[in-house]
């Protein structure tokens, strides 16, 4: 961390947002993110690998989410165990606003679409990973990550309505309503 | 349909898949593609927009899928809606071991990866319309979407894997082992 450039990440982020928003992804420069956050081009590549990087912080998802998947107790079902994972999401996300304006500008764009398709599927895969490291068998577990992602999903989408529930209840609620759907 | 060329596309796709496989989706041409299958470049592009395309029917699906979720008994339940819809898959996907294949080449190329999550997104954002025209609304749609894709998925999952049961059957069975994997 470079203390003195004073949250770096979050203004490149912040910058990028609002200039992909502004502009179109395609027609913004890492050079424009850059200036209009104060920072150098060299800073921005401290941070992301590339242009297309600069919305994508789910690396901290996964990094939220395995230890806990880790530490459950064993013989635990695997959608509870991905649920208690979860709860801490909120933590993890930008400010309600900040998510909300993310996902209009990844819709827009088709490059960024992609990448937030392939990181989600990575971030699948290693949860299906630590499910199956705790016993499940792969067909289980990939059932569990499907059913507890779109579980999350339907939580997150109300947070950002503005929900203010406790996310873990967000998430108890959001259950209940896949296993009406899945029952009726 | 051009009738002369003898299933000009079954034969792109073929040829495809062996190159792609042989040596990689980057070092494979769209002229090696036509070569391949004994057909010209120009015949190549009628068929697909580019060397991403060729692998990708998908199309097939929502064309197959659509039509029955409209004829669906009104005031059905969405996911027996699409359920019903996902019986006929076996019909629109290539033989097993072309599909088996064709999985294989995808997980090994990032481009061929993306491609299919945004057809896949594509064909999600078809369903949930298809739903929320029959009055469900938004949310319990979208879920629908997401269960019923994860029901396919494992069914399709068994299906390669040599299960020659009735595929409404393994769409069943795929049904009650995620409700298990949600409700425990």
């Amino acid at each position: 961390m470079a203390r003195w450039e004073g949250n770096a990440r979050g203004r490149l982020e912040r910058a990028a947002l609002d200039l992909f928003r502004d502009q179109g992804y395609d027609g913004t420069t890492v050079a424009q993110i850059a200036e209009r956050a104060n920072l150098t081009e060299r800073s921005f590549y401290r941070w992301f690998a590339d242009k297309r990087e600069v919305l994508f912080a789910d690396d901290d998802l996964a990094a939220c989410y395995l230890p806990s998947i880790e530490a459950a107790p064993p013989r635990q079902a695997p959608l509870p165990t991905l649920l208690a994972a979860f709860a801490s999401t909120p933590d993890v996300l930008r400010p309600r606003e900040f998510v909300v304006e993310r996902a209009a500008v990844i819709a827009a764009s088709p490059p960024l679409q992609e990448r937030e398709l392939i990181k989600m599927v990575s971030l699948n895969r290693r949860l299906v990973a630590a499910l199956t490291a705790r016993g499940h068998d792969g067909q289980t577990a990939y059932l569990a990550v499907d059913v507890g992602s779109a579980i999350l999903r339907l939580a997150i989408h109300r947070w950002t309505l503005g929900d203010d529930s406790d996310f873990a209840a967000l998430l108890a609620a959001a259950r209940q309503d896949l296993i009406a759907v899945a029952v009726t």
